[in-house]
């Protein structure tokens, strides 16, 4: 048996979501439903706003669906680990699927960080919401995690570094030593929450290495011996954090 | 400093690797080269062959490149973990990519298996090589995943149940519980070798369970308490079984 009910389409909802409810379709919504699943009157759904839970629902409306009708909750609202992912824009569909996969890793907050071997310096953060929303979606995840506007690598080191967080920095440059012994030592700094910075595809400069070792909390991460391309060292670095300090211990 | 050279072009080359050696370039290397890099006479290369390490070469050629000579190792040949990566293959361009992420993550072995809810029936096994040799030659690793040929997943645990070696069983049924822990418990059964099998997107069938439960020397490994899609519980896995019993551990 599964965690939750597959069969469904699930649909993210920017409306309060309680027993009873109607909730008008935008136009997008019912033409997927309508034409793209060929769902009529009576078909069951799933419904989430990020805030009040799952619900069950189904369709209304007379020729293509119009309205959902909330039926009962099935889920109650999760919270999402107090978990930053912080990383360089990739170019276009790489981003896309970034977004997508930090999003099933379960990260809390994607932030855009700007340096100097970035490859892309306008980001579309709208596009990047929608893909948190279509992540959530198709995997049953319930909170969405927060978008932000790209800053620049300095910037945001200067915004974060009274937070008292932990700087989990993966280094491709570090020496290869146990990640997993070298996330359960930083635990106690975990506690305030986790930024996890993983870099553009040129890597960090020089100088902007040297910057980040002096930040306070700083954790320091190898990913083993091989290199990566940055969206597979995102899911990578994402599981560990998540397996030692995340919502993925089970306690 | 980066611990292999990012700028040259790295080439994986089916022939021997020894000082002095003279490798002529096959014609979609030599338009690659020319045409694409537009590299002349005299251009650096790197070139592996999966057995003989890294080494620097030059390419030689009156109007395009039409050879390598080969000069010094840059590196030496390494190995990889005896680590199968076990899979029900999706579809196109996300099989593509899941080879691509498995040969990033240290995969030594790729082994396609056929579950009742596999999308995929038939597979080009040179295709996926060919994806194996381009993630290699992109990330600067020096060791080629093996490429199997599809099994069914019946046939599969038959010819590896006498092995010894550990089956971690990605299961999104089991019960979330500290995957690190559970992970550092198995490294005695880890020792044999590891294979880890990521199932396909709709699920194992519930016999196909009982069936895996039953084998010996199973670890029944949890990723968090959400659902991902395939290509992601692949990388994430890996990174966990790198990281506390493969070769990230810096042993």
């Amino acid at each position: 048996m599964s965690r939750y009910e597959f069969r469904s389409p699930r649909l993210f909802l920017d409306a309060a979501l309680v027993a009873g409810a109607r909730v008008p379709l935008n136009r997008d919504q019912s033409n997927y439903l309508g034409n793209v699943l060929r769902l009529s009157s009576g078909a069951p759904v799933l419904a989430f706003n990020g805030r009040d839970g799952e619900w069950r629902a189904v369709l209304a409306g007379r020729k293509r669906p119009e309205e959902l009708e909330v039926a009962e909750q099935t889920r109650p609202q999760d919270r999402l680990p107090d978990l930053t992912y912080a990383f360089a824009p990739l170019k276009h569909a790489r981003l896309d699927y970034m977004a997508q996969k930090a999003v099933e890793m379960g990260a809390g907050r994607l932030q855009p960080v700007l340096t100097r071997h970035t490859q892309v310096h306008r980001l579309n953060t709208e596009r990047m919401r929608a893909n948190v929303i279509e992540a959530a979606e198709q995997c049953g995840i319930l909170s969405l995690a927060g978008v932000e506007e790209p800053v620049a690598l300095e910037r945001w080191l200067e915004t974060r570094a009274e937070s008292g967080r932990l700087l989990v920095f993966c280094d491709e440059d570090a020496e290869v030593a146990d990640p997993v012994a070298a996330l359960q030592g930083a635990r106690p700094a975990a506690a305030q929450g986790i930024d996890l910075l993983v870099g553009p595809e040129g890597g960090f400069a020089a100088d902007e290495r040297d910057v980040l070792l002096r930040q306070p909390n700083i954790l320091r991460l190898a990913l083993g011996p091989r290199i990566m391309r940055a969206d597979t060292a995102a899911v990578a670095a994402l599981a560990l954090v998540q397996a030692v300090a995340g919502d993925w211990t089970g306690q």
